[in-house]
């Protein structure tokens, strides 16, 4: 019988392994092995999340190989800075043409790379791609109804991942955009730290949508650029989770950017939550990389000078809901009103070129 | 000196009147000529926007003659059921070239037009457009950052209005796409009709986005078939009204659909508030319009269900959250897949064609 491995016990990955373990038998990785022993007897995550009951399909394991094993498919559900890692102490276990789906939104923060990108390196024989949508572990837990797209290049495994992952609650698309839906996840998360920074310091909703409507325009350039297609912008993995995210309370990387907003220092917000807050991480290589194809990212330049100190919130979240607007919107080529009040004026919309 | 002329003070006219007034001499017709003396006098309209004070620029009147008679802008804040009536009796004193700009989110119930459309009808020599974006009033009021688009063909007469509204907090983009940026403020009202039902059945942030990602597909599909540009779709009035008006607490349209969504009948939600609520005035007219162009609109007709008695909120919201999104995103051509799970199984992404 088909056998999923879901490799990681935080929210989202004990989650999809609770709705995996509904359809068949589901084995349930987590390396500390005390913790993998109270989720196997209590069948309870009360750290990450707490309402859900593992089904018995479940089997909760921090061996490896017992996970790997045999499985059909696996998820990887561990942040991006620790994925490469576990991709090497898996492979040894993982045959050829297992298809391998990446929960993670971040890149690796030395190479640039995106999950699917070391997959190739790590496991160049097994079909890879990721699992990404609007989707906060809390809420799938409950079995809020929700979709989600697998996006894979290889369809008879996109088939396979939505065939053993879909749930009456949870509908999942199959999309063959991996570029633009990995870059998608990442970027949104950077994104609703700015979104969270101008909740933070008071601004309301229309603020905040205009906010998520220049981050849309900044996510589907980098989109492009980096090979995906535009028309993942509209999708579950793009506009759908940008939303969820940025407007979300529960949204971790919201939320990281609200108690930014609010003046709590960074330290202090990372360590006081055993999330990972993937945004924060991914801040860097993102702008790095965006440069690198020649790209400007606004909002995640800003965020990365808030993150590591270079300005206030306040004056990057002026800059983001006054000044850079016209630069952003005039950079898309279209002519500056002759009769505009100068340079801090009003400028021609068309956020999404 | 150039004068600014907004019809109608509920909460949107009496704020851009406001916004105006900062800049230069703005005159506020309102209908009820005990309403524009009680305006006039203590400078609030306590029932629209209670926090807003009248600056000195804003003359207040009862007489559409005092109004109009000079002015260089008309701002027409009046809902679409009264909008013909009062550009009938107004433009006597409106000479050819006046720009008029709309900011009404509805169709004409009985001929399905936009409003610009009955502009051309009566006012044909007059240049016409839209002002639609993430704007609710009372935060813009209070004077929150926020932009907005001005979308007139005429490009002298959308450069005016910009020079004539702008101010430091609100930030106004041109647009020539007036078809495009008018259908989506009139569809994202009966969206949030749907978002809000959703809400108000206990749903979370995770369906609310899949279903604000299922209507911006709606919405693009419907801006196209009626002559609309593609590229609206991604902008403020656009994704960003959308997700102001879908997200937002403060929404009159998801407030009425959260109501709904609780129980409570149509009548008395709309016999509570003073406020049009224009999506559910516009849902029957606008999914008629939409059959017209051979658009079905899946999330509009649950919503005309519900309003018009055919079905329970439940079932509407059942059926847009699961059933209903199986055919959407199969009608888009692309394949079921050869091994899903049968006649409610997942799609392929794709909502956005």
């Amino acid at each position: 019988m088909e056998r999923v491995c879901v490799l990681g016990a935080g929210s989202w990955g004990t989650t999809v392994a609770a709705l995996a373990g509904r359809r068949g038998p589901t084995a349930l990785w987590c390396r500390r092995p005390e913790l993998a022993a109270a989720l196997a007897a209590s069948r309870r995550n009360p750290d990450y999340v707490p309402d859900l009951v593992l089904p018995e399909g479940v089997r909760v394991t921090a061996s490896l190989a017992e996970a790997v094993q045999g499985a059909s498919l696996v998820v990887l559900a561990v942040p991006s800075h620790g994925f490469r890692q576990v991709v090497r102490e898996a492979r040894a276990w993982l045959p050829p043409g297992v298809p391998v789906v990446s929960l993670a939104k971040g890149l690796e923060r030395s190479s640039h790379r995106r999950m699917t990108e070391v997959l190739a390196e790590e496991l160049p024989q097994c079909p890879r791609g990721v699992l990404s949508g609007p989707n906060l572990a809390h809420e799938i837990a409950a079995g809020q109804p929700a979709a989600t797209v697998v996006a894979m290049t290889d369809p008879s495994a996109a088939q396979l991942a939505q065939r053993l992952l879909h749930t009456d609650r949870l509908r999942i698309y199959t999309n063959d955009d991996v570029v633009g839906c990995e870059v998608a996840g990442v970027t949104k998360n950077v994104l609703a730290l700015a979104a969270g920074m101008a909740v933070g310091l008071g601004l309301g909703d229309s603020s905040l949508a205009a906010l998520v409507t220049r981050g849309l325009a900044e996510l589907g350039r980098l989109v492009v650029a980096l090979g995906g297609e535009r028309l993942t912008v509209t999708s579950l993995a793009g506009v759908g989770d940008l939303v969820a995210t940025c407007t979300s309370p529960h949204s971790r990387n919201r939320s990281a950017g609200v108690a930014l907003g609010q003046g709590r220092p960074l330290a202090e917000i990372l360590g006081g939550s055993r999330m990972v807050v993937e945004g924060v991480a991914s801040a860097r290589p993102l702008v790095e990389l965006a440069a690198h194809h020649g790209v400007e990212l606004p909002i995640g330049q800003q965020v990365l000078d808030v993150l590591e100190g270079r300005t206030t919130v306040v004056e990057a979240v002026d800059r983001l809901m006054s000044r850079t607007a016209k630069a952003e919107f005039w950079d898309l080529g279209a002519p500056v009103p002759a009769e505009g009040p100068g340079p801090d004026g009003p400028g021609r919309d068309g956020p999404m070129r």
